[in-house]
């Protein structure tokens, strides 16, 4: 890659409007009801210009969601990886950007299934933004092995890797503050390897491992 | 298990009408809109009362998303297997009666899917008997393994093989008629194939398998 360190920089601060947007939007939802939240509140509590909120996100909902960027960054690292990588370790390798990132905006994460629970208006934007990440690591996968556009093999490693995911994400995001200070990082590292060893039985039952 | 004849042919008949009334109700709301169908219209359309209805279903869209009666029969199946069966062979072997059953209601598996992406007012209650069924199949995975309520095995065990089930099941309830004949059964055992294995690519790549 040959991002200069000026690039590097932006980026960064791109990111950083973006969680910015995302985290005043949640706040402000919680606080006042998804009806009572309008785009031009949630960018100036951020001390941008409604047109700027529209370069991030289509909508308030999309900003409560997130998702599209994440996706974006997941299937970048995933390319940009060696083929001799098997797809498991590929997908495992490929979330840790994002990973990194989710560490330091934990409050913020609880806070989204928070008002995701309080807003089922909010499902069908959930969902598909889920069944769009899927088909698009699917196809990622599909590409990575030169796989016939209806082998089964992409859209079950697929969804089986975002499954594994979501465990370890809510577990981390939903347990009580300090009670077991797991990162994120290892929860979902725990649970790739009980994909990648075909949900062998944990150690507690075969007592040799 | 002590079951007589005689119940047997009982538990066919309240299956049978179980699914009847499903499929009554999802035929009345892709004709005439959710908003437009009452339990009296689906019970009167299967000949029995409304109180037979709430028998088995508490609500109407309880008989429009179903699932309960589903994931009952798979626990009670999972159970009655032997501890020597690994977990993923026990979760798959514990799929094929309900597979064998849904085999014979594809029409109304496709209806249900298609009044489902029709009104996005079911989806609270779709993803709620989706977390509850997940929820079901870990707290048993758990018991089986005798595992602390806290460990994650349970939890991604259970997620990784429903959402390998979801895929197959989406993939041939959506198939083009007669395009490829493929049973669920095999569709499902293909996909558990691959969460048993691991997710290890596919033949195409390695060559030789």
């Amino acid at each position: 890659m040959t991002t200069s360190p000026a690039l590097g920089r932006r980026d960064r601060k791109k990111l950083e409007t973006r969680a910015a947007l995302s985290a005043a939007a949640l706040r402000l939802v919680a606080a006042h009801g998804l009806d009572h939240v309008t785009v031009e509140q949630i960018s100036e509590a951020c001390d941008v210009s409604s047109r700027t909120f529209f370069n991030y996100f289509a909508s308030k909902d999309e900003a409560l969601i997130g998702g599209d960027a994440e996706i974006g960054q997941t299937l970048e690292m995933f390319r940009a990886l060696p083929a001799g990588t098997s797809v498991v370790e590929a997908l495992r390798l490929a979330f840790v950007p994002v990973i990194l990132q989710m560490e330091d905006h934990r409050e913020t994460i609880s806070l989204r299934l928070r008002v995701i629970a309080d807003n089922p208006q909010l499902l069908p934007r959930l969902l598909a933004t889920g069944v769009e990440s899927e088909m698009a690591v699917a196809a990622a996968v599909a590409d990575r092995l030169a796989l016939p556009p209806d082998h089964p093999f992409p859209a079950v490693a697929a969804a089986v890797v975002g499954a594994a995911f979501r465990v370890a994400l809510m577990r981390w995001a939903t347990e009580a503050p300090g009670a077991h200070p797991a990162t994120l990082a290892k929860l979902a590292d725990e649970a790739f390897d009980m994909v990648a060893s075909g949900l062998t039985e944990p150690p507690l039952r075969t007592s040799l491992q």
